[in-house]
């Protein structure tokens, strides 16, 4: 299996790009787009567990678009031979930093996310007094 | 891309449950050997993000052995084609609820992770008093 074939890895940047445009502007439509149309597809968010197309749509829809903006550092995109590729980021978001991990497979509608998994890593604790 | 061929699901499910009983009964040469001998392999752990092979065989060393039984649920496996897979897990360990995400290749050496991400839902706060 060939690893990160020039222009496979753009053509996934690119997707990964236009998601993330999508998340921080919460367009939601373009969000569903590149979301696999499967009931096999999952996203792990950082509160939630989400099976299927239709629950992560129904999400997103839900979600409120107030301070989705965040930075990204540490992006890596892997492709393996030319229809499947990961894309691992930490992000920070106000003093949040997070973790975004997608599996994308190349569809005959162009490349989609099969597998989505979102978490914090844990803050430091906040509690004072009381022991 | 054909979904979840029935001899590929097996087989990634095996690689799967071999993995499980490698964590839980920490056999870090097991563990090791099960993820993609690469740079370009990725762990998000709970607390830590490791970048390359390397870094995660040294996390494993390093890790203690103590506390790492843990139930499983919602355990969801799906192939894509022959060659890539994604594990999904819900997991509980005393009372941390967790969740685990892999992506799986096929290799010349048998199915390895290529990519991981292990997270813990919130917990409920537990900060009391002091308003």
């Amino acid at each position: 299996m060939e690893i990160n074939l020039a222009d496979v890895v753009m053509e996934v940047t690119a997707a990964f790009e236009q998601y993330e445009v999508a998340l921080v502007q919460n367009q939601v439509p373009v969000l569903d787009r590149l979301f696999w149309h499967s009931p096999h597809t999952i996203r792990y968010g950082v509160t939630e567990n989400l099976y299927g197309y239709e629950a992560i749509a129904a999400f997103r829809t839900a979600r409120s678009a107030i301070g989705l903006d965040r930075t990204l550092k540490n992006t890596i995109i892997t492709t393996y031979g030319r229809d499947f590729a990961t894309a691992n980021t930490e992000f920070q978001r106000g003093r949040q930093h997070g973790r975004q991990s997608q599996t994308w497979m190349r569809t005959p509608d162009g490349w989609r996310v099969v597998s989505a998994h979102v978490s914090l890593l844990p803050a430091p604790p906040t509690c004072h007094g009381g022991g």
